[in-house]
């Protein structure tokens, strides 16, 4: 039995998201399918993180088990060629020891978070973006949002149906820039509560277009009450970057 | 009468390029067709360039004629109301001097090509960037590039079917740089013949693969003869960035 470790790049849009379920399109089902032919053998795909329907990925990682021994390159060329009319890409595959756990052996997860900020509707960003036309400070968001940096609880930023036994994460970074139209929310962790990210940004915008001041985020922050804080931003406009082991 | 100047970013991918064809779905079609409704009034949009099938626009600019004045404001609202189907976006419309041509008027121009270079297909850039599997040295690219700036003969570079005058044209810069997979060619020019971004690009691949010296490049550049140069790159790799006046 050898273990795998895979990364994987997707446009989320056309998907379920990442886990499998009956009669929907995900990106594990697809995985695990385009696998198939090639090992004649039914294989599970765990994944790092479970990305929500919408979401992309630049570099999700799985890994799977295989009781023959497969060429890595060999296997990745083949099941691109199975995924060619998805836009999922195999972006590399290597043998990995067996204690390898894509999604406990992590040690950081990176997200992308983007928002095409002006006043006209998206072309080339459509499915891509979040478009809020009210002009955002990003120096202002970026400000506010190292208060968020460090161990602390989550509550106001966890979604329902979050399967963490503890609110308390630490993230390691967070960062804020703009490039044009362009605003792009970088933020680092460990580990991730159900829709942290996507919550964490629809707060930062409140602050960005002056709904609220650094004050009133820290607040519903410390309240640990997700109904005092902001909207979930859209899931079209995050992006799972990578994982360090 | 008053002169509007409108500027415009697409996707390209499901257009038969920026010129009114008969039958075919193109984006000065829609864009007129989009100010029909508003201005009660057939008015033509006058590009600062045609785009071929595929090729993406981030700040492609027009001019058109309205015997009745209308706010800029209100134009671009209800225009993008109209386009809220395709990947078409009205970025801006202003008002402007009778004497302005969106085309002869320009400065100048720059387009920007996009090589996704690794291994593995597309999957969030499908339709969006060619796709190399060799790897490209993208600092030879540069390196060779630069030969190529300056007022020159570019009939190496220009495809049948240009209907400038003259083959010689000035080359204002090309900087070619890697970003992770991704290669980015930038160029500004006045003006340019016929395809000749795409006739470039191919011709730098070839440098950067490897398979051509930058002299071979130079030599294929002073032959004039568009047969010994490189292939035309694909369109969907193309972006037509910007117009300066």
């Amino acid at each position: 039995m050898s273990r795998y470790k895979i990364t994987i790049e997707y446009d989320g849009t056309p998907f379920h998201g990442w886990q499998r379920q009956d009669g929907f399109d995900t990106i594990q089902q697809r995985l695990e399918g385009a696998i198939f032919p090639i090992a004649q053998a039914r294989v599970t795909m765990y994944g790092s993180g479970r990305t929500d329907a919408g979401v992309h990925a630049l570099g999700q990682v799985a890994h799977f088990d295989l009781a023959e021994d497969f060429d890595c390159f060999r296997l990745q060329e083949c099941m691109n060629a199975h995924l060619a009319d998805v836009p999922i890409a195999v972006l590399s595959i290597e043998k990995t020891s067996g204690d390898f756990d894509s999604r406990f052996s992590a040690l950081e997860r990176t997200y992308l978070y983007k928002i095409l900020n002006r006043r006209s509707k998206p072309a080339i960003d459509i499915n891509r973006a979040w478009h809020i036309v009210q002009n955002l400070d990003e120096n202002k968001m970026h400000s506010a949002a190292q208060h968020l940096v460090g161990n602390h609880d989550f509550s106001s930023f966890r979604a329902a149906g979050c399967q963490s036994k503890s609110p308390v994460k630490t993230l390691n970074s967070i960062s804020i820039r703009r490039c044009a139209d362009l605003i792009f929310i970088e933020v680092a962790a460990r580990s991730f509560l159900y829709r942290q990210v996507r919550n964490i940004v629809g707060s930062l915008c409140l602050v960005g277009g002056n709904r609220w001041t650094e004050q009133n985020l820290i607040e519903a922050f410390l309240s640990k009450d997700r109904t005092l804080a902001g909207q979930t931003a859209p899931p079209y406009g995050l992006y799972f970057v990578g994982v360090k082991y």
